[in-house]
Protein backbone atom coordinates (compact mmCIF):
# COMPACT_ATOMS: atom_id res chain seq x y z
CA UNK A 1 0.00 0.00 0.00
CA UNK A 2 1.31 3.35 -1.06
CA UNK A 3 2.54 5.23 2.40
CA UNK A 4 -0.22 8.36 1.85
CA UNK A 5 -3.03 5.65 1.64
CA UNK A 6 -1.65 3.87 4.79
CA UNK A 7 -1.69 7.41 6.07
CA UNK A 8 -5.51 8.23 5.66
CA UNK A 9 -6.49 4.46 6.55
CA UNK A 10 -4.80 4.61 9.66
CA UNK A 11 -6.57 7.99 10.54
CA UNK A 12 -9.73 6.56 10.09
CA UNK A 13 -8.96 3.36 11.72
CA UNK A 14 -8.14 6.05 14.79
CA UNK A 15 -11.04 8.01 14.27
CA UNK A 16 -13.19 4.76 14.40
CA UNK A 17 -12.01 3.87 17.66
CA UNK A 18 -12.95 7.40 18.80
CA UNK A 19 -16.21 7.13 17.87
CA UNK A 20 -16.87 3.51 19.53
CA UNK A 21 -15.00 5.83 22.57
CA UNK A 22 -17.85 8.67 21.99
CA UNK A 23 -21.03 5.81 21.57
CA UNK A 24 -20.01 3.79 24.29
CA UNK A 25 -18.28 5.74 27.39
CA UNK A 26 -18.92 9.63 25.92
CA UNK A 27 -16.89 12.21 24.82
CA UNK A 28 -15.40 13.50 27.97
CA UNK A 29 -13.58 9.57 28.14
CA UNK A 30 -12.29 10.47 24.61
CA UNK A 31 -8.99 10.90 25.73
CA UNK A 32 -5.47 10.70 23.21
CA UNK A 33 -4.42 7.68 25.88
CA UNK A 34 -7.73 5.92 25.98
CA UNK A 35 -8.08 6.44 22.00
CA UNK A 36 -4.98 4.75 21.33
CA UNK A 37 -5.52 2.12 23.84
CA UNK A 38 -9.17 1.67 21.82
CA UNK A 39 -7.48 1.66 17.97
CA UNK A 40 -5.10 -0.90 19.50
CA UNK A 41 -1.54 1.39 18.78
CA UNK A 42 0.54 3.04 21.20
CA UNK A 43 -0.28 6.72 22.73
CA UNK A 44 3.27 7.45 20.27
CA UNK A 45 2.19 6.32 17.08
CA UNK A 46 -1.43 7.79 17.58
CA UNK A 47 0.29 11.33 18.32
CA UNK A 48 2.30 10.80 14.93
CA UNK A 49 -0.86 10.96 13.18
CA UNK A 50 -3.27 13.35 15.20
CA UNK A 51 -0.54 16.40 17.03
CA UNK A 52 -3.78 17.13 19.74
CA UNK A 53 -6.82 15.54 20.87
CA UNK A 54 -8.52 18.77 18.64
CA UNK A 55 -7.44 17.47 16.16
CA UNK A 56 -8.28 14.12 16.41
CA UNK A 57 -11.74 15.10 17.01
CA UNK A 58 -11.79 17.80 14.47
CA UNK A 59 -10.80 14.61 11.61
CA UNK A 60 -13.17 12.22 13.36
CA UNK A 61 -15.90 14.53 12.98
CA UNK A 62 -15.27 15.38 9.35
CA UNK A 63 -15.28 11.30 8.57
CA UNK A 64 -18.24 11.57 10.71
CA UNK A 65 -19.89 13.39 7.80
CA UNK A 66 -18.11 12.10 4.77
CA UNK A 67 -19.20 8.30 5.95
CA UNK A 68 -23.11 10.54 6.43
CA UNK A 69 -22.69 11.43 2.94
CA UNK A 70 -21.75 8.08 1.58
CA UNK A 71 -24.89 6.35 3.16
CA UNK A 72 -26.73 9.02 1.80
CA UNK A 73 -25.16 8.37 -1.96
CA UNK A 74 -25.81 4.91 -1.67
CA UNK A 75 -29.43 5.52 -0.74
CA UNK A 76 -29.78 7.99 -3.86
CA UNK A 77 -28.34 5.59 -6.08
CA UNK A 78 -30.90 3.21 -5.23
CA UNK A 79 -33.68 5.64 -5.98
CA UNK A 80 -32.99 5.68 -9.51
CA UNK A 81 -31.86 8.66 -12.55
CA UNK A 82 -33.60 11.63 -11.52
CA UNK A 83 -35.00 11.37 -7.99
CA UNK A 84 -37.67 13.54 -6.47
CA UNK A 85 -36.12 16.13 -4.23
CA UNK A 86 -38.62 15.06 -1.35
CA UNK A 87 -36.93 11.31 -1.35
CA UNK A 88 -33.36 13.27 -0.99
CA UNK A 89 -34.34 14.86 1.74
CA UNK A 90 -36.48 12.28 3.57
CA UNK A 91 -32.51 10.24 3.03
CA UNK A 92 -30.18 13.19 3.91
CA UNK A 93 -32.15 13.68 7.02
CA UNK A 94 -32.86 10.22 7.78
CA UNK A 95 -29.08 9.77 7.77
CA UNK A 96 -28.64 12.59 10.48
CA UNK A 97 -31.08 10.43 13.04
CA UNK A 98 -29.66 7.90 15.29
CA UNK A 99 -32.12 5.04 13.73
CA UNK A 100 -29.31 2.39 13.45
CA UNK A 101 -25.97 1.96 14.54
CA UNK A 102 -23.82 3.71 12.37
CA UNK A 103 -26.33 6.66 12.05
CA UNK A 104 -26.17 6.31 15.46
CA UNK A 105 -22.42 6.84 15.83
CA UNK A 106 -22.18 9.67 13.71
CA UNK A 107 -24.78 11.26 15.33
CA UNK A 108 -23.23 10.99 18.73
CA UNK A 109 -20.09 11.97 17.25
CA UNK A 110 -21.36 15.06 16.07
CA UNK A 111 -23.43 16.13 19.59
CA UNK A 112 -20.34 15.19 21.28
CA UNK A 113 -18.22 17.63 18.78
CA UNK A 114 -21.27 20.60 18.88
CA UNK A 115 -21.06 20.47 22.64
CA UNK A 116 -17.28 20.68 22.54
CA UNK A 117 -16.83 23.37 20.46
CA UNK A 118 -19.37 25.67 22.91
CA UNK A 119 -16.17 26.19 24.52
CA UNK A 120 -13.22 25.98 22.15
CA UNK A 121 -13.43 28.99 19.37
CA UNK A 122 -11.62 26.83 16.50
CA UNK A 123 -13.46 24.01 17.32
CA UNK A 124 -16.41 26.30 17.08
CA UNK A 125 -15.65 27.85 13.34
CA UNK A 126 -15.11 24.43 12.01
CA UNK A 127 -18.47 23.14 12.99
CA UNK A 128 -20.42 26.35 11.69
CA UNK A 129 -18.77 25.80 8.35
CA UNK A 130 -19.58 22.68 8.39
CA UNK A 131 -23.04 23.44 8.99
CA UNK A 132 -23.28 25.71 7.24
CA UNK A 133 -22.02 24.24 4.10
CA UNK A 134 -24.81 21.80 5.14
CA UNK A 135 -27.19 24.45 5.22
CA UNK A 136 -26.54 25.91 2.03
CA UNK A 137 -26.61 22.41 0.39
CA UNK A 138 -30.12 21.95 1.44
CA UNK A 139 -31.49 25.54 0.87
CA UNK A 140 -29.78 25.08 -2.83
CA UNK A 141 -32.34 21.55 -3.31
CA UNK A 142 -35.51 23.93 -1.63
CA UNK A 143 -35.12 26.66 -3.79
CA UNK A 144 -34.60 24.30 -7.06
CA UNK A 145 -37.34 22.55 -5.93
CA UNK A 146 -39.48 25.73 -6.02
CA UNK A 147 -38.37 26.29 -9.59
CA UNK A 148 -38.91 22.88 -10.69
CA UNK A 149 -43.32 23.58 -8.98
CA UNK A 150 -42.54 20.78 -6.42
CA UNK A 151 -42.63 22.94 -3.58
CA UNK A 152 -45.59 25.91 -3.79
CA UNK A 153 -43.45 29.15 -4.61
CA UNK A 154 -45.05 30.90 -1.82
CA UNK A 155 -42.86 29.44 0.86
CA UNK A 156 -39.88 30.91 1.98
CA UNK A 157 -36.91 29.01 0.80
CA UNK A 158 -34.67 30.47 4.28
CA UNK A 159 -37.29 29.05 6.78
CA UNK A 160 -38.19 25.97 4.98
CA UNK A 161 -34.81 24.84 5.39
CA UNK A 162 -34.52 26.20 8.94
CA UNK A 163 -37.43 23.94 9.13
CA UNK A 164 -35.70 20.92 7.84
CA UNK A 165 -32.77 21.11 9.76
CA UNK A 166 -34.51 21.28 13.22
CA UNK A 167 -36.18 18.08 12.37
CA UNK A 168 -32.81 16.50 13.89
CA UNK A 169 -34.28 17.98 17.02
CA UNK A 170 -35.80 14.40 16.75
CA UNK A 171 -32.28 12.96 17.79
CA UNK A 172 -32.73 13.90 21.60
CA UNK A 173 -36.57 11.80 21.74
CA UNK A 174 -35.06 9.15 20.13
CA UNK A 175 -31.80 8.83 22.56
CA UNK A 176 -33.99 9.22 25.33
CA UNK A 177 -36.53 6.56 24.16
CA UNK A 178 -39.02 8.88 23.91
CA UNK A 179 -39.89 8.27 20.80
CA UNK A 180 -38.98 5.29 18.36
CA UNK A 181 -37.71 4.99 15.26
CA UNK A 182 -40.92 4.29 13.22
CA UNK A 183 -42.22 7.45 14.91
CA UNK A 184 -39.43 9.57 13.93
CA UNK A 185 -39.73 8.55 10.34
CA UNK A 186 -43.50 9.16 10.42
CA UNK A 187 -42.71 12.35 11.29
CA UNK A 188 -40.45 13.46 8.50
CA UNK A 189 -42.53 12.06 6.32
CA UNK A 190 -45.61 13.98 7.83
CA UNK A 191 -43.32 17.23 7.52
CA UNK A 192 -42.25 16.38 3.82
CA UNK A 193 -45.41 15.63 2.38
CA UNK A 194 -46.80 19.15 3.65
CA UNK A 195 -43.71 21.01 2.59
CA UNK A 196 -44.44 19.27 -1.06
CA UNK A 197 -46.74 20.28 -3.56
CA UNK A 198 -49.34 16.78 -4.06
CA UNK A 199 -47.71 15.45 -7.24
CA UNK A 200 -50.24 16.75 -10.47
CA UNK B 1 -34.52 31.26 57.54
CA UNK B 2 -36.12 28.50 58.24
CA UNK B 3 -33.77 25.47 57.94
CA UNK B 4 -35.48 23.22 55.23
CA UNK B 5 -36.10 26.96 53.36
CA UNK B 6 -32.31 27.39 54.10
CA UNK B 7 -31.67 24.19 52.19
CA UNK B 8 -33.48 24.41 49.00
CA UNK B 9 -32.12 28.03 48.71
CA UNK B 10 -28.52 26.90 49.22
CA UNK B 11 -29.34 23.97 46.98
CA UNK B 12 -30.42 25.86 44.42
CA UNK B 13 -27.48 28.53 44.47
CA UNK B 14 -25.33 25.16 43.83
CA UNK B 15 -27.61 24.02 40.78
CA UNK B 16 -27.08 28.18 39.71
CA UNK B 17 -23.16 27.56 40.02
CA UNK B 18 -23.41 24.46 38.02
CA UNK B 19 -25.08 26.13 35.04
CA UNK B 20 -22.43 28.97 35.25
CA UNK B 21 -19.57 26.01 34.89
CA UNK B 22 -21.28 24.29 32.37
CA UNK B 23 -22.30 27.45 30.45
CA UNK B 24 -19.06 28.72 30.22
CA UNK B 25 -16.79 25.79 30.22
CA UNK B 26 -18.35 22.61 29.49
CA UNK B 27 -20.00 19.72 31.34
CA UNK B 28 -16.51 17.75 31.60
CA UNK B 29 -15.51 20.82 33.82
CA UNK B 30 -18.49 20.01 36.15
CA UNK B 31 -16.76 18.08 38.94
CA UNK B 32 -17.80 18.12 42.61
CA UNK B 33 -14.77 20.28 43.66
CA UNK B 34 -15.17 22.87 40.36
CA UNK B 35 -18.51 23.40 41.19
CA UNK B 36 -18.20 24.21 45.47
CA UNK B 37 -15.37 26.50 44.13
CA UNK B 38 -17.88 28.61 41.92
CA UNK B 39 -20.26 28.63 44.67
CA UNK B 40 -17.79 29.82 46.75
CA UNK B 41 -18.34 26.88 49.43
CA UNK B 42 -15.84 24.21 50.51
CA UNK B 43 -15.97 20.77 49.15
CA UNK B 44 -17.40 19.47 52.29
CA UNK B 45 -20.15 22.18 52.21
CA UNK B 46 -21.25 20.48 48.75
CA UNK B 47 -21.08 17.01 49.85
CA UNK B 48 -23.88 18.16 52.62
CA UNK B 49 -25.93 18.91 49.66
CA UNK B 50 -25.27 16.76 47.32
CA UNK B 51 -23.95 13.17 47.77
CA UNK B 52 -22.63 12.73 44.51
CA UNK B 53 -22.14 14.34 40.87
CA UNK B 54 -25.12 12.46 39.01
CA UNK B 55 -27.23 13.67 42.29
CA UNK B 56 -25.96 17.20 41.94
CA UNK B 57 -26.46 17.46 37.98
CA UNK B 58 -30.13 16.00 38.66
CA UNK B 59 -31.11 18.60 40.78
CA UNK B 60 -29.58 21.36 38.86
CA UNK B 61 -31.14 20.08 35.86
CA UNK B 62 -34.67 19.47 37.51
CA UNK B 63 -33.89 23.02 38.74
CA UNK B 64 -33.51 24.10 35.00
CA UNK B 65 -36.99 22.70 34.14
CA UNK B 66 -38.55 24.45 36.78
CA UNK B 67 -36.84 27.98 36.26
CA UNK B 68 -37.99 27.62 32.35
CA UNK B 69 -41.76 26.61 33.42
CA UNK B 70 -41.42 29.36 35.35
CA UNK B 71 -40.25 31.87 32.64
CA UNK B 72 -43.30 30.26 30.23
CA UNK B 73 -45.91 30.93 33.48
CA UNK B 74 -44.33 34.84 33.45
CA UNK B 75 -45.27 34.83 29.56
CA UNK B 76 -48.94 33.09 29.84
CA UNK B 77 -49.46 35.84 32.58
CA UNK B 78 -48.92 38.33 30.13
CA UNK B 79 -50.94 36.64 27.28
CA UNK B 80 -54.49 37.51 29.62
CA UNK B 81 -56.89 35.13 31.04
CA UNK B 82 -57.66 32.47 27.87
CA UNK B 83 -54.72 32.46 25.53
CA UNK B 84 -54.69 30.90 22.00
CA UNK B 85 -52.98 27.52 22.24
CA UNK B 86 -50.45 28.67 19.09
CA UNK B 87 -49.55 31.68 21.58
CA UNK B 88 -48.51 28.96 24.46
CA UNK B 89 -46.96 26.61 22.57
CA UNK B 90 -44.74 29.61 20.57
CA UNK B 91 -43.72 30.43 24.36
CA UNK B 92 -42.69 27.02 25.44
CA UNK B 93 -40.83 26.32 22.21
CA UNK B 94 -38.97 29.79 22.55
CA UNK B 95 -38.26 29.66 26.09
CA UNK B 96 -36.54 26.00 25.31
CA UNK B 97 -33.90 27.84 22.88
CA UNK B 98 -30.88 29.94 23.39
CA UNK B 99 -32.02 32.75 22.40
CA UNK B 100 -31.42 34.68 25.80
CA UNK B 101 -28.70 33.95 28.54
CA UNK B 102 -31.20 32.90 30.82
CA UNK B 103 -32.83 29.97 28.69
CA UNK B 104 -29.09 29.86 26.75
CA UNK B 105 -28.09 28.19 30.86
CA UNK B 106 -31.02 25.87 31.13
CA UNK B 107 -30.63 24.95 27.33
CA UNK B 108 -26.99 24.12 27.59
CA UNK B 109 -27.53 22.04 30.69
CA UNK B 110 -30.17 20.20 29.58
CA UNK B 111 -28.16 19.56 26.06
CA UNK B 112 -25.23 18.50 28.33
CA UNK B 113 -27.76 16.01 31.13
CA UNK B 114 -29.14 14.37 27.63
CA UNK B 115 -25.43 13.77 26.35
CA UNK B 116 -24.41 12.12 30.27
CA UNK B 117 -27.66 10.46 30.63
CA UNK B 118 -26.63 8.23 27.29
CA UNK B 119 -23.96 6.81 29.35
CA UNK B 120 -25.74 6.52 32.82
CA UNK B 121 -28.79 4.21 33.30
CA UNK B 122 -29.98 6.55 36.37
CA UNK B 123 -29.37 9.53 34.43
CA UNK B 124 -31.40 8.33 30.96
CA UNK B 125 -34.46 6.69 33.20
CA UNK B 126 -34.58 10.50 35.09
CA UNK B 127 -34.42 12.30 31.60
CA UNK B 128 -36.65 10.39 29.62
CA UNK B 129 -39.78 10.34 32.55
CA UNK B 130 -38.74 13.95 32.20
CA UNK B 131 -39.02 14.40 28.52
CA UNK B 132 -41.91 12.02 28.27
CA UNK B 133 -44.06 14.41 31.08
CA UNK B 134 -42.71 17.20 28.62
CA UNK B 135 -44.28 15.63 25.66
CA UNK B 136 -47.57 14.26 27.30
CA UNK B 137 -48.15 18.21 28.17
CA UNK B 138 -48.18 19.26 24.72
CA UNK B 139 -49.67 15.99 23.59
CA UNK B 140 -52.28 16.79 25.42
CA UNK B 141 -52.46 20.86 24.46
CA UNK B 142 -52.55 19.54 21.04
CA UNK B 143 -55.63 16.90 21.55
CA UNK B 144 -57.45 19.70 23.32
CA UNK B 145 -56.63 22.41 20.39
CA UNK B 146 -58.44 19.60 18.02
CA UNK B 147 -61.25 19.35 19.47
CA UNK B 148 -61.93 22.93 20.00
CA UNK B 149 -61.13 23.54 16.48
CA UNK B 150 -57.85 25.23 16.21
CA UNK B 151 -56.24 22.39 14.65
CA UNK B 152 -57.61 20.59 11.72
CA UNK B 153 -59.82 17.63 12.83
CA UNK B 154 -57.49 15.38 10.21
CA UNK B 155 -53.80 16.49 11.77
CA UNK B 156 -52.54 13.23 13.79
CA UNK B 157 -51.76 14.54 17.54
CA UNK B 158 -49.01 12.31 18.02
CA UNK B 159 -47.10 13.27 15.16
CA UNK B 160 -47.58 16.68 15.25
CA UNK B 161 -46.48 16.78 19.07
CA UNK B 162 -43.02 14.84 17.97
CA UNK B 163 -42.66 17.75 15.23
CA UNK B 164 -43.30 20.43 18.00
CA UNK B 165 -40.61 19.35 20.15
CA UNK B 166 -38.33 18.40 17.52
CA UNK B 167 -38.00 22.41 16.77
CA UNK B 168 -35.79 22.69 19.59
CA UNK B 169 -33.25 20.97 17.01
CA UNK B 170 -32.81 24.66 16.00
CA UNK B 171 -30.97 25.04 18.96
CA UNK B 172 -27.46 23.75 17.14
CA UNK B 173 -28.22 26.03 14.32
CA UNK B 174 -28.03 29.24 17.20
CA UNK B 175 -25.28 27.95 19.53
CA UNK B 176 -23.40 27.66 16.47
CA UNK B 177 -24.31 30.96 14.96
CA UNK B 178 -25.79 28.94 11.59
CA UNK B 179 -28.60 31.15 12.23
CA UNK B 180 -29.89 33.88 14.53
CA UNK B 181 -32.63 34.41 17.29
CA UNK B 182 -34.79 35.92 14.70
CA UNK B 183 -34.89 33.39 11.81
CA UNK B 184 -35.17 30.52 14.65
CA UNK B 185 -37.79 32.56 16.05
CA UNK B 186 -39.60 33.06 12.11
CA UNK B 187 -39.31 28.92 11.79
CA UNK B 188 -41.75 28.55 14.53
CA UNK B 189 -43.94 31.35 13.60
CA UNK B 190 -44.10 29.56 10.21
CA UNK B 191 -44.59 25.90 11.94
CA UNK B 192 -47.19 27.09 14.29
CA UNK B 193 -48.90 29.15 11.33
CA UNK B 194 -49.27 26.19 9.12
CA UNK B 195 -49.84 23.82 12.35
CA UNK B 196 -53.46 26.04 13.21
CA UNK B 197 -55.67 26.89 10.81
CA UNK B 198 -56.95 30.46 10.28
CA UNK B 199 -59.28 31.77 12.64
CA UNK B 200 -62.48 32.26 11.25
Amino acid sequence: MPKTVDHQHRRETIARALWRVVDGRGVAHATMRVVAHEAGISLGQLQHYFASRAAMLSFAMDFAAEQRAARVQRGLAALGEHPHPRDVLRLMLTEMLPVHPDARATSRMSTAYVLEALHDKELHARARDGLRQARTAVEDLVRQAVADGHIAADRDPATETDLLLALTGLTTLLELDVVGPAAARAAIDSHLARLFTPPS
